[in-house]
């Protein structure tokens, strides 16, 4: 039952065509649900500012391809994670001022580039070999209308190349951290940020890092106090985290 | 070195008194750290808007109290987490308008209730065995300057009560959300929410919780995108960063 | 907003005393959920038959005897699990017709003992040591109306023992087995029942039993294809599911 | 020794034609076993309400073959799971009525659709991924006899969506929710069920799902009390465990 | 069924008293297992040299002195592993013969003392603290009729210490490695013995030998092809299958 | 230093050629290392009734061949473990009498086929898929000289099977019990066996087997006191365990 | 700025070019990271006798290629970790010199071979599979500027191996022990050292060594008190930490 | 065999009162052990720098004053780990010059202060919470005859901080990081030194610091490459490594 059905039950109601008690028997059992499931699409546009992402892996051209079609008809912008560079060109083929990241594996559309946000959202690596999943968090955090800025390559190994961004961690409205290895980065970072630090645990290492988990425990055990953690390899969801907090 | 000193060196310099070699030395290895540690702290207070924190754990009731001294004579707020009675006490005993939070195991000093909040920060248990938790982190964000609401027990296996407060969910700047056990609050709370969700594990539980690792892996896995996640039992680090994401 | 209050509004519609908008505005937030809170106990109690238990970990003994309390008032039946003696000797001096369970540590007042189920639930444990979480599953099972058999001590590797009650195992309407240390007893068991089989592994066993994992795999990878797990101790959840599952 | 053969010793002793010592020696040491492996498989007949199940992976097309062919001689409907699509094409060529079931991995021949079930198995994904082991189960247990519902895709962290079908979930007979991610599914279905829930952790997922053990552990630690877990990704068990259950 | 019940039967069927399908009626069902119960016990008796063994931990004295009881009736030797001193008062106010091993927290009765081995067993520990864990298996082999011998902190890191009972180990029947910390001892005891190695890892250790687990993984790993391995301090273990492999 | 130089120092002593703290010197720090490591071979050819094995995997054709070539020249038997067929046909090129074991990964070339052993192997699987472990036991026990007897596909979840074989069980010298999956079967066996039980794990399973880690588990917890354990897939290590407790 | 920049800052403040204050303004944030970024790189060089490393993975060709460049240019010698045959041979059609070491998966270009050890530092293994690590340590140390020696094969189930190699590990300035399996080398070792020994945890193995964790913990808990361990398969670290504790 | 037994055995064959073939004997044979047993002991003493250390944990006071008399009575420096006030105290009524070290858990006597290092050991600490562990390695390198510094509390989420002891890590000649949490302080010192950094992982942490393991991890993936690690919590490995590696 939508909010048109709702409505015209109310109406019937009102001008007698039902009575009280077969009224109260539809809305007891009301299958809000149904209408809510559709509001709460719509709720989370509203809310969180983009209306829908598509997850690509596990999907066929032929899946990303048809829901593709449905948002870009409701929608300004488009988010596709996890997309193979196969889906880009069957999309291509059919919508234009679509975007391929590659190293980000992310293809967006993005027809509404207003600003919504209150500052910069700074994503800053340990390593080069983190950049794929930075590159994810920037993507998301951009297509949701934030200003973005990447740095790269300044692990705690190197204190002087962070040192060498203090201000523009200190500038930032909120940091995404990202690292593999010993994931220690946004314990330093936390140090010099006034703001909340959104860390990304990375794959990146071997052995004893345990496909990210050395990185992982480092995170959630870190010394300083503002700092949360997303999972594994997980760049979407910081860019996602970060944008809402960034929200005007 | 602070800046009175640079300031002094420079002036030597330039009026002859010091050669430019031993300028160049003496900058070379420039001492800014203990400038700066001495700044970090100050840039503290400014920027996170709460100057120190005094972890109460593996300190001695004297080591509290000399700390919560040079505190108190510098800053308007105090927080002392994982306090005792007895170091409530013996503080009570030298300090005035101190308050001891029982269940969340903290002893506060507010002097300066400042709102510093844009929004309202929603604390919410799936428990009520959470409570200890969810009150440090309302403890932390309330003395840091947040306007904070507390709903407790609204677990995900009695849905309705979780969505009896939807309302609240939908309204809340950052969102704490507190559980034990299978960790599922942060999701279905994630869905309602258009803001930040930052997820506690509890240790709440028994034989497979392993001490909280089955919430922890169930936060870090949500399907909700706007969900990042502290560590196991850390109200302070929740309460913490929700501070600061809800700063004006 | 509960039935009474829904049907009020409804009829204030139909007599023209709120407009449809009004009566709209209301519903489309419609707090279901409060209704919905006390509805879902009702239905538990309906659904379930057993409104509520009490867990007493954690909980002080004025807290149980207030929650029992109002139990008692409304239903037949009582169970609370992790209960101490303290709170049995509290409760009794309050309440008639309660007993304790020792070494099952449950308390329960059983006022209602019509038979709810199809069949006998059969309760088997691998050792002596498992018996206290088999005697939780008994008790709740029992107060949810069944009847059980108990069984213990027939691990596998005696496996005369359990073939001496292979009749019980196969006339059983559903069976929960018991087991620490390799908990291989539900896979023996699943080939002899007809039945699904709830297994329980408990903490029973030292070394790499690691609190139970060992049995909690052991169970989970069985090879019978009729076994299902609860958590590591958890006889409650067993005696519930197996009630569940024999209810008429 | 099988019947025949214990019916003739019985015999030989009652017309003398051997001595009760060798008649004694012969059973002490009774092969009951092999007689009992036979009857065993009749029992399982009986009493599972299917006889035989051919796990597919790690077998040849030959050796399903050959195990396809005694089973289809002997017993109405067939079930293989984990089969690929070389072990249906083989097998068409020389049976009728096979079904390929594509994304549950099953083949199926079904000449006995005798319903033997209670009520409704009800089966629920959180996400579309989650199919093919859900397919699985719906497979075992249609081909058990049972009447089964499958809903995809109403994971927590869309509440409404899994409220939509609230009405199904209260109906059913037995549920089984199969999640990956945080596994948060069943909890949340459990509350809502009056049956018990079989939970189905699935290997959905990355980073620190640890290929399924996050989805298990939040199964195991779920504050519902009427859900029982199998293996991750394990389908077939579900099916078979929830079969058993809705047995008339 | 016991054998006279058997008998009787067969007797029954010769002189006509009942029909074979009378005969073959209870035989189908034949209660072998109560027998079987029964004569397991004694064909444990007969096969491991040993009839029972009480595992005192979480037994109350009562029990265990009701057990002890049955058991010097009716054999020679007795063993109580996890005994306390509590457990050795009692049993020696009813029983004389009985000694304390108070390192090895056993008590034991011997009255017989008959050599049941081929040859001898060597017990080697790495350390001193390994020491409680080797004499319990010490006691364990010695009651079962073996020559056992014991030496002590013979670790890898002082490879000499181990070379200078190189000839010990080369002349035993079986070998048991006892080690906790990294666990390597039964690796080089395996290159220089001629026989199998128990090997028991202990929980002597701190940090990362999580309680036993590096020493276990160890041994799991050795490069020696001659060791098997029993659970973490199964010091008990360790001894019944050296002293079974030690039979003549 | 070989024992004909140790002759000749000793001789030159005794001749008076060099004095007593020449001699002492050299001693002193004797290579006995070298000769002991020659020596070592030798032993272990006599002690373990086996000179050298060769461990496949990792190796190249040209390696194999090469050690190979060594060991045919001074030994009556050859197994290579983990061996391909590659280096079964270029082997067969060189030397005659091979024999390829293509399940057990294994070949063999037998010229003494002396029986070594006390009694008879016994090997017993709890399915199918743990054979290629089961005949790499077999295989090694044979070549050690042994009569060994292989029973497959006899799990706990079909304890008739199980019980056909107990008089094989009852008879082995020694058993070896290869499960995968739950690893219940050694603990069963172990019941029925008056011997050691060596268990082997296998990697057979998915999910929350984690490649073998559950039987592993359920097998070092096992009730039985008469089980000891080698590493998951590790046939050879149990085969050579189970030789040497074999042995006259 | 470098330090050229920061001499003429200072000489034009010396000459009243510029004034204090403007000076100051550009100290105040003198981007002394920037330089210290440079500077470290510099001092590295002095400091660890070697400017740069390449770590090839994750690396194009093209990549490693640009870096080689800039580093030959600037310093003498060159390690590229991690290279494979294709960085090799791109490499040399630029850049004469080159040596590709194939096990250690190493290119190195050496032409400064000055000797800047105290001593030898020795580099053994437990096996033939732990050469790959072991070799990149022997690469990484020699360009470092040491005299390396190397040991293969001298596990400790063959201790006497290990013995004839006692004096070269007595005369080591630092040994470096790898191992796979249970990892008990160092152990060994580190009792017939005077000095510290590098533990390096490898790969090799299988079932429960689980990627070399079993070596990792034996080798952190080990009996000696010598011994320090790197990351598993980590040869280039323990190579690198024996290369800077030979330093004279 | 001690060496006056083997020079009497040379002397013997010298002067003819032995042949050659009987010392043969006695040398093929020779328990060059029990010699070398004590000789590694003179070895350590001479090789390590320090003769004997007692780990007072699970030794009785009785024990620990046995050994230590006898150290005494040989040596000039004495350590013992792990001690009580309780062992001090009685240690002091026997013996002069005691030092109870209690944050240390040490007691030490010291009657040799002689020089042995190279240079000066910096240990260094990310918390005052990690100071017993940091201080049991001072106590270690001290008696062992080093010039030791510490500095605490200097954890990466301070940068300046540890910028400020800039100076005297790049001092140092080895350095020993010690820290709990997230570990991520000997990265950051790592890329500061100019020597090898030992790492000690502290159990300082809660949640999902798990005892240690957590900073182990980050310790063992540290990005700094001149990092090597000992067990949780083992101060005394890291002061006893840090020590031979600056030994002269």
């Amino acid at each position: 039952m939508n909010e048109q059905e709702l409505r015209r039950l109310l109406e019937s109601l009102q001008q007698g065509e039902i009575p009280v008690e077969g009224a109260l028997e539809r809305l007891r059992h009301l299958p809000f649900e149904d209408l809510g499931f559709a509001r709460v699409d719509h709720h989370r546009a509203l809310r969180h500012g983009f209306p829908e992402v598509i997850f690509g892996r596990g999907k066929t051209v032929a899946e990303v391809t048809a829901i593709a079609e449905r948002i870009i008809d409701r929608t300004a912008n488009l988010l596709i994670t996890h997309a193979t560079l196969e889906m880009f060109e069957a999309l291509s083929a059919r919508f234009d001022a679509l975007t391929h990241h590659a190293r980000a594996r992310c293809v967006t559309r993005c027809t509404d580039a207003t600003d919504r946000g209150r500052g910069t959202i700074l994503i800053i690596t340990a390593g080069t070999a983190d950049l794929p999943v930075a590159e994810e968090a920037l993507v998301t955090a951009q297509i949701m209308g934030n200003r973005v800025e990447l740095v790269a390559d300044v692990g705690v190994a190197g204190i002087h190349r962070l040192l060498s961004v203090r201000e523009q961690i200190a500038a930032a409205s909120v940091v995404v951290a990202v690292a593999g290895m010993e994931g220690a980065l946004p314990s330093a970072v936390g140090g010099l940020a006034s703001c909340p630090v959104i860390a990304v645990p990375t794959s990146v290492g071997y052995g004893a890092s345990f496909g990210g988990v050395a990185a992982l425990l480092g995170m959630l055990n870190s010394c300083a106090s503002n700092v949360a953690v997303v999972n594994i390899d997980n760049g979407f969801g910081a860019g996602y985290v970060a944008a809402l907090a960034n929200r005007r």
